[in-house]
């Protein structure tokens, strides 16, 4: 039976070491490590990111920086070296316990000369002190006695994609413990490890600390006895400026804090911060294992990539899992990932948030830069807020080629898809505070960026939206994309009701806003006029709304056409021929209607969902698409057609049926699962003032229990399969 | 009195670093390590290339890679670790003995506890045997006594630039010998580095051998007793999978095969190497010591970069002292470095040549892919011969804008300048068989190129080059490069007689040649007709010849109107506004001159110094341009110009007046100063079958005295002032 809690390996299979090192990764928020092994496998990808620590690197401006290794270990048992590439593998069980984030390995080991040994390792970074990771390797000799050595390491030598992003401050030997200080060579942000040893719970062993230059080790030689085991333990801390003025002083008295063989209290402290995470989070699904476990780990995910303590970070497109994306942060957070926060963890909402807010300066030097006014959020986002999107990257066909990319010139409805994150967060938490404070000025600065971007025509007496790039990215330099212009329109009208909302509830906070945004009674009446004048396509005869100017005049075809296929229809017709086309790289047209139901009748949402879908790459077009494919599904009452893309988003990194994995969690596949699990099955709907369920459970689930905040007061939701109307 | 054999370092500037690691760069013609400390210090560049060790970077394509560092070691003073960073320096002296590669420091140190130790430290590659480098630290406590730990290693994680270009494959400890084996990662070349510690001479001491990953270390531990002695010596080989089949089995084999304190004999053995060296191509300078040494240190420079056993690579402009220019070798070996191998070591120049005829694929899939025949050379190589000149690289001024690089696709001198080299060593050693074998193929091949480069135009009945850049990089995209045309036609002309030569000389080899080429007489005889027909500007009224087609419409200008400045004329007026002027990064008819003086007269050579050396940027402009200046100022008799650019080359990198010399050791420069002295002051010129001199030596100058070798003979010329003819 399968542990509804555990992912798990049973197999070793080296082909599968990146699917593993991303699904297993660890982390508390404010790190993230991915799942290596603790000894040295070749090909392994080794990271461990500290959420906001970015600098600078070639063509794709900023990345999250790889830190010294912390978790590495060597193990040499009677002189010969411990590793999977070598000797005979008598048992391998790998898991990682989503309830307490512990990854777990146990092995038994034939060395080349014949020795037998049981190795168990254990890793976690406490979700209860974010700054402090503990690492426990029991090793059992079965069959021979010697001297076991192992040997640890604060190694400064990591490179992230193969880049160094580091440069050397200074370490030492603090008595027992050892210690490193980095500093990243642009952003100068600098960095502080620490690091100590215990064996069978005791400091007092035969240790050496060779101090090598950028890599302050630690060792320890114990006599293994046959059939006796040897406890070696380690804990790390890890702080930056950042987090403090003096990171080496915080690194080095958190480990001089500990208390006499202090594994289980710590163990037991991060347990206990991993269960109210739960109670607040977890989703319960009976009668499905395969989804009840995906949803587990979707939202395990989102919780180790989700700053508590940190208001000026976002959550990179792959979390912190993994190179892809480089750790840029994208529309896919507040679309995709900030309802399950909004929603089970606004504390966290708010601190994402925030960092829009605090990175206004970087969106305004956007729109200032692209003649405009106002706020123009960045497509992609990093550490201080400005526009990081690479404008060209190297073209795998022909090395001496570059292919432009455009997103961030063009692709610009993220500053409404922001506005909108804002205003849901409100409505859920029913926090004027924070929306006088700091979304309000989001809000309208944004608005002012749309009153500057939208061009009139004299001809059609309205504003277009030229030259632009929809949710759909297989379709660019397009006019008119229906999303964008329908949320910008949706934006005026809501930075007006904002205004006039925040004049009447704190009228002193209006008066001092407006005029640091030089916004008037003249601003807001021109902005509802030119809302109302923005270009929304309507239904044409069929029905069907054209998610960009000309888009009926593409070459029709299906995505089926296609198949089989282990690629993206982009990557069969090339950027220019998948231009060309009809086929959707992801759900354009069905994005806005979900996102704004409330303009569009269901007979609407059939046509375009009946014409849309089987024109949309579901397999391996965007990630984005199938959570949002689900939940319109259920509004329709497909049903197989809901499970169907349900378990497309549940699979993308469990499963890794994209191929991908390996490069980092598909974040926004993991927020939007518990959106199609929410909103689609479980049916929940808020309006104004109150929220309501309309449950379609899959035929064959049993049950589905999840909990949200509602107003601060935590609301349960238990729908029981006879409970289902559908 | 200067020792005119040694750079000495006497006073330790930290800001002089990169300049010093570049200057005491060794080597021996198999790798060039820069002249970093043996301990750490912030902001060195450690770096160690080996010829013909490449693998792919982003946007340059291929980069000579950083190997695994054999020279850092950590000396930990009784706890207190040693680094001039901290503590108080007492003494400070560095040298490099260019007569034997040796490099030396000797310190005076006090810790921060007040330890004071006196260390002195001695490095070298071996020129005996390429593949072993040996170092020595000797260290006297002075004031104190304890423990003096000593740790070196293997250190797989070095980076070039920044960016990781190593796959780690296996290391380990074999007796009392650590090894390391890695590889590339695209190109999968194996490199095997293996490294043996001896303490007063022997293998017997405290040691420790931790066997940490990616760094196998060896340390050692002796009692350091007040005034006393003792003496680290560490071997380290190096073999890669260029050099042998089993890398890791000659590294260890070689270290095996030392003598018991070898180190002596093994010093011995690479200063006989080195006098062999020097006693064929010193240059000797009485009367001006700054010359003398300056000589010396180019010539040691080209030495160090020269192979001796290996014809399929060639020297980077930068040789292997830096990452100027990423190991690439553009023209700059052709017609700048190779003279000073042709004429004094010229089974070096051979292998430099050969260099060229293995990559004939490469520079024929050139020619193919830009439309043409036969083969067109590269203008910039490495690994494979094939073209790798960067096409985009990143503008330092727009971090979102690109710059085109156009040298790679227009600057196609090349072809002639390598035909140029060969006929050069042709002449010189009067090696038939090459020219035979390896020589007629290139010249001939790309002959069939220019063949089919040169346009037809039927206006003016000629052939013209169009949209070209010659030798002065600062006018690019120009059409009818005089030095480009002018060298085209001595291109098809001597493609022409060489062929005739060939034929008489080895008529099997000819023909079968001539059928490898789809080369017959029609061939030949079209070619001799286009060489007649190529546009080759001549002198205007005021007996100037055009640089190319509108050159005297450009803005009219001189260099000295921008003085005094610190950087190049290009950086002051920008690329297009450089372009728009008049002024040269380096001289181009007066290299034209230079290559083929018999086609001008004194008087024109003389005009046109006059009118382009006044424009030349000769100070920041091309380092390449200096030397061939004071050339031809001797020809022309400006003594004092020639002197000035003379030291103006000398001092390129022994005092780095363009203050760039930390990226490497301007090799062109270098070649270009042996040549100043042998064909400048020397007067030493070349006919068809004989040689002479016509001296100038600077006034001040009493003696120069160079060797060089003609047709297999040493010829000795030595010139002393009361012998002077000008």
């Amino acid at each position: 039976m399968t542990d509804l809690w555990k992912i798990t390996e049973t197999i070793f299979d080296p082909k599968r070491l990146p699917h593993y090192e991303t699904a297993l990764t660890q982390g508390n928020g404010y790190l993230g490590t991915r799942g290596t092994f603790d000894e040295y496998y070749p090909g392994e990808q080794r990271t461990t990111f500290v959420h906001g620590v970015f600098d600078d690197v070639p063509v794709v401006f900023t990345h999250l920086v790889n830190f010294p290794d912390w978790t590495q270990l060597d193990i040499s048992l009677v002189g010969e070296r411990f590793s999977l590439a070598e000797g005979k593998l008598l048992d391998y069980h790998r898991e990682l316990d989503l309830r307490s984030a512990l990854l777990t390995r146990k092995v038994r080991w034939e060395s080349p000369l014949g020795r037998v040994s049981k190795l168990e390792f254990f890793r976690y970074p406490s979700l209860a002190d974010p700054h402090l990771m503990s690492q426990m390797v029991l090793i059992t000799p079965e069959n021979y006695e010697g001297e076991i050595l192992i040997t640890s390491r604060l190694d400064a030598g990591t490179d992230t994609m193969r880049y160094q992003q580091w440069q050397w401050l200074e370490q030492g030997v603090a008595g027992d413990t050892i210690y490193l200080r980095m500093q990243t060579k642009t952003t100068k942000i600098e960095a502080a490890l620490a690091q100590k040893m215990l064996v069978n719970g005791s400091p007092d062993f035969k240790k050496d600390l060779p101090n090598i230059t950028k890599m302050p080790s630690v060792s320890a030689a114990v006599l293994g006895q046959k059939g006796e085991q040897i406890r070696f333990e380690y804990f790390t801390t890890i702080y930056t400026s950042r987090d403090c003025d003096n990171p080496k002083d915080q690194a080095l008295q958190c480990l001089a804090g500990l208390q006499n063989d202090p594994g289980e209290g710590l163990f037991e402290a991060n347990q206990q911060a991993w269960q109210k995470e739960w109670e607040r989070c977890d989703i319960l699904v009976e009668g499905d294992d395969e989804a009840q476990l995906a949803l587990r780990f979707s939202i395990y995910h989102l919780l180790i990539a989700a700053p508590r303590h940190d208001e000026r970070v976002n959550i990179g497109a792959k979390t912190l899992s993994g190179y892809g994306y480089h750790g840029h942060a994208f529309w896919d957070t507040e679309i995709f990932m900030l309802p399950f926060f909004t929603f089970t963890r606004p504390e966290i909402a708010k601190n994402l948030l925030s960092y829009r807010y605090h990175n206004l300066p970087g969106a305004r030097e956007k729109a200032l830069e692209g003649g405009f006014q106002g706020a123009q959020f960045p497509w992609e986002s990093a550490g201080d807020g400005r526009e990081v999107t690479p404008t060209w990257v190297p073209d795998p066909a022909d090395r001496k080629s570059l292919i432009r990319i455009w997103t961030g010139d063009i692709e610009i409805h993220i500053s409404s898809d922001i506005a909108f994150a804002l205003v849901q967060y409100w409505r859920l938490s029913g926090d004027d505070d924070f929306m006088v404070q700091r979304g309000a000025e989001v809000i309208l600065d944004s608005a002012k960026f749309w009153a500057s971007r939208l061009e009139w025509n004299p001809q059609t007496r309205q504003y277009h939206l030229s030259d632009v790039i929809g949710p759909d990215e297989y379709h660019d330099h397009v006019d008119d994309n229906a999303y964008t212009n329908y949320l910008t329109r949706w934006h005026l009208h809501t930075a007006v009701a904002l205004a006039e909302w925040l004049k009447s509830h704190d009228a002193q906070a209006a008066s001092h806003l407006f005029a640091q945004l030089s916004i008037n009674e003249q601003t807001l009446s021109n902005w509802l006029t030119m809302a109302d004048q923005v270009f929304c396509p309507l239904e044409n005869q069929e029905g069907l709304i054209e998610q960009f100017a000309g888009y009926f005049e593409r070459t029709n075809g299906l995505a089926a056409d296609f198949d089989p296929r282990t690629e993206s229809i982009q990557a069969i017709l090339g950027i220019e021929g998948a231009n060309a086309s009809q086929i959707l790289k992801q759900p354009d047209i069905m994005m806005l209607m979900y996102m704004l139901p409330e303009l569009f009748d269901q007979e609407t949402i059939q046509a375009n969902y009946d014409y849309y879908t089987p024109r949309t790459d579901l397999t391996f077009g965007s990630s984005l698409g199938p959570s949002i494919q689900a939940i319109m599904a259920t509004r329709l009452g497909s049903q197989a057609d809901a499970y169907e893309n349900f378990m497309r988003a549940a699979r993308a990194d469990i499963e890794d049926v994209r191929g991908n994995a390996g490069d980092g969690i598909h974040g926004a596949s993991a927020g939007g699962l518990w959106q199609a699990a929410v909103f689609g099955f479980g049916g929940l709907r808020i309006d104004q003032d109150r929220w309501h369920i309309e449950p379609h459970l899959p035929a064959h689930w049993q049950r589905l229990r999840f909990k949200f905040m509602w107003r601060g007061q935590e609301q349960l939701v238990d729908i029981r399969s006879q409970e289902k109307k559908s």
